[in-house]
């Protein structure tokens, strides 16, 4: 399997253009980076990954977050096929769904009670839907350009959207408290949620962090408007805090979605509430065909207490901190206008009026080649994989690719 | 793991009440079953099912419909295996996603191209959305009582569901053409797709087989209009025909939605589509984190291929052909109205003048206790693990089921 002569990353982006649209779809779509990039991976192992030409990469997107310990992580991989010998997908759920949902509400301070599902789409969708049960009201307040799914009322194309698919979101811009505010007495009477991404990680744009005053000013508009504040953590969850994004702010939601990390790379999503909005949770219809597996349940148990165990968000801040400070220790060596952003272990890496994207792109390919997969304008992500041995590897690489750079 | 004293399932749901709204969410939550059913399940094999309290059943709901081949299948399990060893989600797709999409291609007559995600809900909306993409109009027509999914456009609930979400749907009666009629001359215009179930499986309603006049008429209205003529094969995919469950009646959708059999329990969903919807499913915007994941769509290979090598269709039909008759004689010989409906290897099995389901309840508690798995008003499912003698072992269970519910 995978073994193929030269190309075959070609080879396969023919036969798929045959029988896939465009021959691929959405995020993971490679034609949206720069060309050299591969769209197919024959293998992935800890902080590793191969393309379909052999090509190993020291990875730094995580198969887009899901990768939090390492790709195959021998504890938690071993959780999930003592679960498979005893069944998977069944006419309910296992024990494990229960064991799962006590260790998200014991880890996450705000979580009085979990769902779960298999799309980070899945758990901001039901938040809305729980959040409008709950209130009895309608709008949602959402910051403009955050990503919070791809079905019709989230998704960041309108391409086969009505306008009734988002007839009741309401825009404000992330960390502006005067919009939020704006905002919020536009939908005076009518406010279901404000919906917030947990840190402002926008395709392309500088990340940044809530500042505290936005963060409790999204807290107070909620409750003043007895409305609910919703945490999109599907792609940050488990890598600020283990207790959901927010804590780092001190303001808790009254729901959150997450996904992507929560059970290092099987496929799960998870809703996370307080009893404010329990009964709420309880009337509305949510479900799916796989959404009480217990594989992906028995893997996230294991990976939570593995996260704990390992005490992961330290170690990925700190290797995080490394891979910052030797760019921007070699940046200001090559005369680069590298600007990172966005927590440590989930950077953004950015150039200074590279609107077009020549410097970014040309640093990835440059990286790309020596053995380095980043992404020009997508959040980074670290995991508990990434050892010094791997950050420092790695770091020889940005050298050389920004010593290109340099040249440009 | 799951070794537990007398009322498990008791103990279990009383944890999980604290940390789970309401105890259980969606279709699988038990409390929408007659009391005795069990709520946990800790082991699946074949075409057998293990409660949390360790009680064997001979298992007619298959996990809701994925488990085809029966649980834990040895060759779709060492396909999985294999492809775990290498990678699962990774930052693209791996070759089993050409592959699969190929195999898709070459088995559903109408396929030109395949897209996968992973739930039903995904596949039913996407294939809503890129048919509006194609045409640029927004109404579908969707049969009353019909289930295409769990999110606000389509969800049988509409606790926290927006008039809004439901702005473009127009309603028609299953096999009614005279209502599909009226339905599409009201959209004319703004018709962008009929979406019809493989056939009517409605929660406690008689199944019944599309017409051929009723599905050639919605083939021609779609055609007259420039819409899409979309069949949700959800539910029934692969149980009826291998090519998509319209082939029984000659009529060929542009777009199908496909999942729970489809991986033989691990999580996918597809769209299938025609030419003439290419581009459209092109230019939409679909995805999610554990899409491209490669582990279930090696299952799904291994599935479908197995699934043509044991003329599993046949064998299922023969096997509920089997059930069919054996209750049919039963229900004969006790005097007792049961009304069976729907394909054999996917029956649904009601009481005549049974409102208050007293009877149906009745048998599937006199069945349950004496090790057969039924659901008193959703589909039933068989598998390609269910042999003539677990047939007949059923049998004799519910021989002895519907005496005692001609003694009620």
């Amino acid at each position: 399997m995978d073994q193929y002569s030269k190309s075959n990353d070609d080879a396969l982006r023919a036969r798929a253009m045959r029988v896939i649209p465009g021959g691929m779809w959405g995020h993971q779509n490679a034609p949206r980076l720069p060309v050299g990039y591969p769209q197919y991976f024959s293998r992935a192992e800890g902080c590793h990954i191969w393309d379909a030409d052999g090509r190993k990469y020291i990875d730094f997107i995580c198969g887009w977050g899901p990768t939090i310990l390492g790709y195959g992580d021998a504890d938690v991989e071993a959780a999930a096929a003592n679960q498979r010998a005893l069944g998977d997908a069944m006419n309910g759920p296992s024990a494990r769904l229960v064991e799962l949902a006590e260790l998200m509400v014991e880890t996450v301070p705000h979580a009085d009670w979990a769902m779960f599902s298999k799309n980070g789409t899945d758990a901001t969708t039901a938040c809305v839907t729980i959040a409008r049960a709950g209130t009895g009201r309608r709008k949602v307040l959402v910051a403009r350009g955050a990503y919070h799914g791809a079905i019709p009322w989230c998704s960041p194309s309108v391409v086969g959207v009505t306008e009734e698919d988002r007839a009741h979101l309401v825009y404000f811009d992330y960390n502006d408290v005067a919009s939020l505010e704006a905002a919020a007495e536009h939908c005076k009477g009518d406010l279901a949620a404000i919906l917030v991404s947990a840190f402002k990680h926008d395709l392309g744009k500088p990340h940044e962090l809530p500042t505290r005053e936005f963060a409790q000013r999204a807290r107070a508009l909620a409750d003043a408007a007895d409305a609910a504040l919703i945490v999109d953590d599907v792609r940050a969850g488990f890598r600020l805090d283990l207790g959901g994004s927010w804590e780092l702010v001190g303001v808790r939601p009254d729901l959150a979605a997450w996904s992507k990390a929560i059970a290092n790379g099987h496929a799960l999503a998870s809703v996370t509430g307080n009893d404010r909005f329990r009964e709420a949770a309880t009337r509305i219809f949510t479900t799916g065909s796989f959404w009480t597996a217990a594989v992906s349940m028995a893997a996230a148990i294991a990976t939570i207490e593995k996260l704990r165990a390992v005490d992961a968000v330290a170690h990925m801040r700190a290797m995080g901190q490394r891979f910052r400070d030797g760019l921007d220790a070699q940046a200001r060596s090559h005369g680069v206008p590298l600007r990172q952003s966005g927590p440590v272990q989930m950077p953004v890496l950015l150039f200074e009026n590279d609107l077009d994207r020549r410097l970014g792109d040309a640093f990835c390919l440059e990286a790309l080649a020596r053995g380095v997969y980043l992404h020009p304008s997508h959040t980074l992500f670290l995991s508990v994989a990434h050892r010094e041995t791997d950050i420092d590897r790695a770091l020889e690489t940005t050298d050389e690719a920004l010593a290109a750079v340099a040249r440009l």
